[in-house]
């Protein structure tokens, strides 16, 4: 317990535990962004890391700096309701279930649906660190719903970037509902209980399930190696640097986006035979860093910084001009930093087993964040020639909610 | 130690231990086909588990009766190798890579194909318990690689069963990897080394990712559910009853397919819309067991055997004459029985999220095993209404390999 703490804060911090390790009833977040510090929360906090437990409840969504889960099921669904007060409710039935989902327990039918018990799947089984975080893409705030004057300024369609080949059916959606957990088929039956509750009101427009390969790195820092070999993630905000990640992740202000953050997601695929053909040292060139270490071309070790002005033997740059850590860099990029939270996907195709990335990163500001790094990458990364982004979406992550509120209150506002 | 081990007989459960938790050099595999007993085997194979390793060389391979992993990739491939001098040199560089690849290490080049380095996305992790095991089409035993002379018995098209709707890409197949790991990335590594191994000597007919869902039994009886809600291999012979795998499972007989397997499998769609509008106790008549407990109709709990003749209270029969347990029963069947080692798998479809599964059996000999249980079920399973048989395959599972054989060795005989 801090220092300062007085029986009063400490029965709050208890409370606020039990509501999910968050700072219930103080306003803002800037004070509880990173994960629980305090002993009580701490305690709390491993209890429900044996249960595999992740808190719904919260100043901030669950899944975005939650330590990514081995799967995940990304689907972006479009909006068949008509007006706003269906919107609402399926927003209201929607929290009620994923409160619940992600605490172990199966879906209650609602009242007047009686027919709509929990399909069973995940019956006796552990809820795996199961999060289920939602998103409203720019179109969600067009004239259907009267949500046009809240449109959160960072949110727009994202700019055409160099060597784009978007295929319509993986692009955009009204919403999106990305859910990890650590087994497939719990991540599965929570999408399938919401779709259920949703019928009628929303399509799927697109939808992909991913995995995350072996964890190498530990809690503050999950690393590990994408498709290409390499590792993914190195430079991210550590996730217990709650001023990192205000910095980097979580949107400030006083609107109702506070202590919400901007998802851009990319489907890329990865051309992994050309690539295996590409010798090691070439692909390190490509890259700029180590293969086996992960250290940067300049030397140093894994987590050491890039130095972007070393000289390599022949005095060429160290970390080549056109290698992806250097123009996906901060200092390349006035000082544009995102969360990288992807996920790799395989898919059965017509030559084989097309080897792909789902690309996630989140961020307080995609204009000052994930747009200006793609300027760069798009126009003269040498990894492009191995890769094709086929899809894209843009969504704005609300903040979480307090166990009194649904997701609908942020965004059509308390009244 | 047994009391009957000498120190003779103790080195050598020491070396085969060391082999694989196998009686390497013992002719015939009756002896060894569970998983181990003796007090060093034991040990040994604490230790691998520890190390999440599944022994690669013994008597029959692994991937069969090894406690279902939480993935699997199958693939089925065409050999488009001329003559059987490239397919046998295919195997033996398939076997050396398996047995790396399974005990975590990495892929070496061959002498001539300095430029095949690993594609390093399983570097420094876990083999996750990774299982590679190799299986033969019937169509494999054509002119072309002179195998005409060993195709065996067993090994036949399965026939035409009423309601299927099969698709020709995802039909047969010469060859089949399944590779299953509890690590979805592992897994597909495996299978990029061996493709990349096998390039311009195969292509890939189809590919089906596939998880397993949450483990529920033991290590003797791994159970999950399947995404219908319902328990799944309930009545698999145990995993630790070497009789029951021998009746089962193991082909015997003294040719070259002794102690070896085959695999059926039939790619499954669901129709879990459909089947989550019937109310659970109707979901119950249709598979004849409850959805919770896993329990016959006819009583008892989930490890019970089915009681054919019990009544229900109306008269009618406790497990319905069209349920799914039934039908598909040893006592309906001739005695029929198989091994589910099945993987659910979902796909982004044009109407949502498509699950279905990739239904895995392996038996002794389909034509007593799989074949007559699908004929009863094919015609008139209630379940039939909420599924489509799309994709079907068969294949004869060779022996296992001992550390100094190669996969070619029993396909082509000694000489």
């Amino acid at each position: 317990m801090p220092a300062s703490a007085t029986p009063e804060v400490s029965r709050r911090a208890v409370l606020s535990a039990a509501f999910g390790a968050a700072a219930v009833g103080v306003a803002g977040c800037t004070s509880s962004h990173a994960r629980p510090a305090a002993a009580t929360e701490t305690l709390a906090a491993s209890t429900a890391a044996a249960a595999q437990l992740e808190p719904f409840h919260g100043p901030h969504q669950a899944g975005v700096v939650t330590p990514a889960q081995a799967c995940q099921l990304l689907s972006a669904l479009d909006v068949t309701a008509t007006g706003a007060a269906e919107l609402r409710r399926l927003l209201d039935d929607w929290t009620t279930a994923a409160a619940l989902l992600t605490s172990g327990k199966p879906v209650l039918a609602p009242a007047d649906r009686p027919a709509l018990t929990d399909s069973g799947e995940a019956v006796d089984a552990s809820p795996s660190r199961l999060t289920i975080t939602i998103g409203y893409g720019p179109s969600l705030f067009d004239a259907r719903f009267g949500l046009a004057g809240r449109r959160p300024a960072p949110l727009s369609e994202l700019p055409r970037f160099a060597n784009d080949n978007l295929q319509t059916a993986w692009r955009g959606g009204d919403l999106v509902l990305q859910i990890c957990a650590d087994d497939a088929q719990i991540a599965y039956h929570a999408h399938r209980q919401l779709l259920r509750l949703s019928h009628g009101l929303v399509s799927v427009r697109w939808s992909q399930s991913g995995f995350r390969g072996p964890q190498l790195g530990d809690a503050a820092k999950p690393l590990t190696r994408n498709l290409f070999g390499f590792h993914d993630g190195v430079r991210n905000p550590p996730l217990e640097d709650s001023k990192g990640l205000d910095n980097v992740v979580w949107a400030g202000g006083t609107d109702w986006m506070a202590c919400g953050s901007y998802l851009v997601t990319r489907r890329i695929l990865l051309f992994t035979d050309g690539w295996d053909d590409v010798p090691d040292d070439e692909q390190q060139r490509i890259i700029g860093r180590h293969k086996q270490s992960g250290a940067p071309l300049s030397g140093g070790n894994l987590t050491s910084p890039l130095d972007l002005a070393a000289s390599a033997a022949d005095g060429s740059p160290a970390i080549p001009l056109d290698s992806h850590v250097r123009l996906a860099s901060a200092e390349l990029n006035a000082g544009a930093q995102i969360l990288r939270r992807s996920y790799a996907f395989t898919e059965s195709s017509p030559t084989g087993v097309q080897a792909g990335q789902m690309f996630c990163c989140f961020q307080s500001d995609p204009r000052t964040g994930f747009i200006p790094i793609q300027r760069q990458l798009s126009r003269s990364d040498a990894l492009n020639t191995h890769t094709q982004h086929v899809g894209s979406a843009i969504f704005a992550i609300p903040p979480g909610v307090r166990p009194d509120q649904s997701w609908s209150t942020a965004l059509f506002g308390q009244a």
